[in-house]
């Protein structure tokens, strides 16, 4: 690994960071910021329409640097005719998210797995009338079960599934999959254009084994996203994603190792802040672009 | 490995999990529920005085089964004079902490090693007047020289330190050791009996390496620590430790994967929970033993 960077691909925004914009006020913003990329989410296409959506982003020339997001895969871990049911439909609803992703020529179909069977995302374990399982390595095992059902279907419409580890914090509701080593070991069984992996700088950046584990996952990288990581996280800690630069992540290191692993692919910054989300889209956006050259790229 | 518990030491009361405890209130009360064993903060053992503490656990026939705490090792990372002094200051304490340790007799020395140097437990980021260093690698490079530095005087003195991973989510402010495997790691270069590491449940119930690292630590696990984790996390992330059965850790494959790796020490419970602290601490640490015989050790 030499170090020296031979990407990167371009900045894009994933319209979860001005999340108050439409996909057509998204794409009108990309091409007002010259912008090559857009990362775009599946309820705001809905929004919009999906034939539209696919409209808006040619005509502006845009590329789609993933489409968010597919997963939630886990809940079949329930027992009895209630786990048979959610496991279906969560398969069922993954390939709507491959054929949207297919229409979108999105570069890959970003993946949060869930968390353990029956809790629901910020809300307290078990509270659900059918309880929640704590068998931890079962939901684990039902994801690999999913990813490889899935897997020829994304294939077979030339859509790259991307396994997004999230932060151990996001373990009960909303993704097993905690480290980038254990999505990748996930993705090895599967051909590399159906199967890859995100580096989210958020959800990885504390990890003792993360420079190894880019150097091992290679061209497996499907996604490399950015922002940064707040401290002290707020209340509702869905929300501690900061500007790159507003907390304790050194990105230099992290964006380098990505591309020295042979990352080509865009760069996208994805913001879950209740701040960012007041402020100005257009302005976040001009804040975004600074902070990419002064802190992701670290060029200046 | 066989599964076999050849265990299990016996339940120990972390002083902490009653926390308004003296050391004498907690003596007390571990005789008075016939517990063999007692986990002791540097903090108490100093309000009750050291010698009246050793006292008072030799007269009641208690083991210690850890001192709590060393470590905050980090803060060297600042730049120049401050951080030299920084440095110093934090060996010097810690050897005060390995005498205490001695002293009491205590099982092992719990270490939590700090975190990014300059972020205060608790605080914002880069709010101090010294700002803080966003660098990860060095600050754990720093924590390996500071154990090479402490092991030894250890070892003069019969102690041990037992390295604690802290969940990633005190990778900021409390402990740039993040997993098992790592505090492993760490610990390897050092005899076996003066550095060991601490598997609490947690801060490791969500490593997908938990079972292999538990497995390859082997001896060197120092203290088996349990409580549960609760979802969702309290504002308060620190608060978050639930009464075992509260929360989403399955304990019996963790406990069963300590014991079949060779452990048999004692087994501490260590809550750090506002409402626990409400709570008639006699009736917490009934709780404590019904539960774990039920969840911990899941023998009913």
């Amino acid at each position: 690994m030499s170090g020296q960077i031979i990407g990167p691909g371009s900045l894009s925004l994933n319209q979860w960071t001005t999340r108050r914009w439409s996909v057509a006020e998204a794409v009108d913003g990309c091409v007002r910021h010259d912008l090559a990329a857009v990362g775009l989410w599946r309820e705001k296409v809905a929004e919009q329409g999906l034939a539209e959506s696919v409209k808006l982003v040619r005509a502006a020339g845009l590329r789609v640097s993933s489409l968010c997001r597919g997963g939630f895969l886990t809940a079949g871990g329930l027992p009895g005719e209630e786990g048979r049911r959610a496991y279906a439909r969560a398969l069922e609803d993954n390939r709507r998210a491959i054929d949207e992703a297919a229409e979108l020529e999105a570069a890959c179909l970003v993946m949060v797995v869930g968390g353990l069977p029956g809790v629901k995302p910020g809300e307290p374990a078990g509270d659900g009338p059918g309880g929640f399982s704590r068998d931890l390595a079962g939901a684990r095992d039902r994801v690999a079960e999913a990813v490889a059902e899935l897997a020829p279907y994304a294939g077979e419409r030339g859509v790259k599934l991307a396994l997004e580890p999230l932060h151990p914090i996001y373990c009960p509701d909303r993704a097993v999959l905690s480290t980038l080593g254990q999505a990748l070991e996930l993705s090895l069984p599967h051909p590399e254009e159906q199967v890859g992996v995100v580096v989210d700088t958020f959800h990885v950046w504390w990890d003792p084994r993360l420079f190894e584990d880019i150097s091992r996952a290679g061209r497996r990288i499907a996604s490399y996203q950015v922002c940064d990581y707040l401290h002290p996280l707020p209340e509702d800690v869905l929300l501690g994603r900061g500007m790159m630069g507003d907390g304790v992540i050194d990105f230099g290191p992290i964006t380098r190792a990505v591309m020295a692993a042979g990352y080509t692919g865009d760069v996208e910054v994805e913001i879950f802040n209740a701040a960012v989300w007041a402020a100005d889209p257009d302005e976040v956006v001009a804040t975004m672009k600074s902070r990419y050259e002064d802190v992701v790229l670290a060029t200046r």
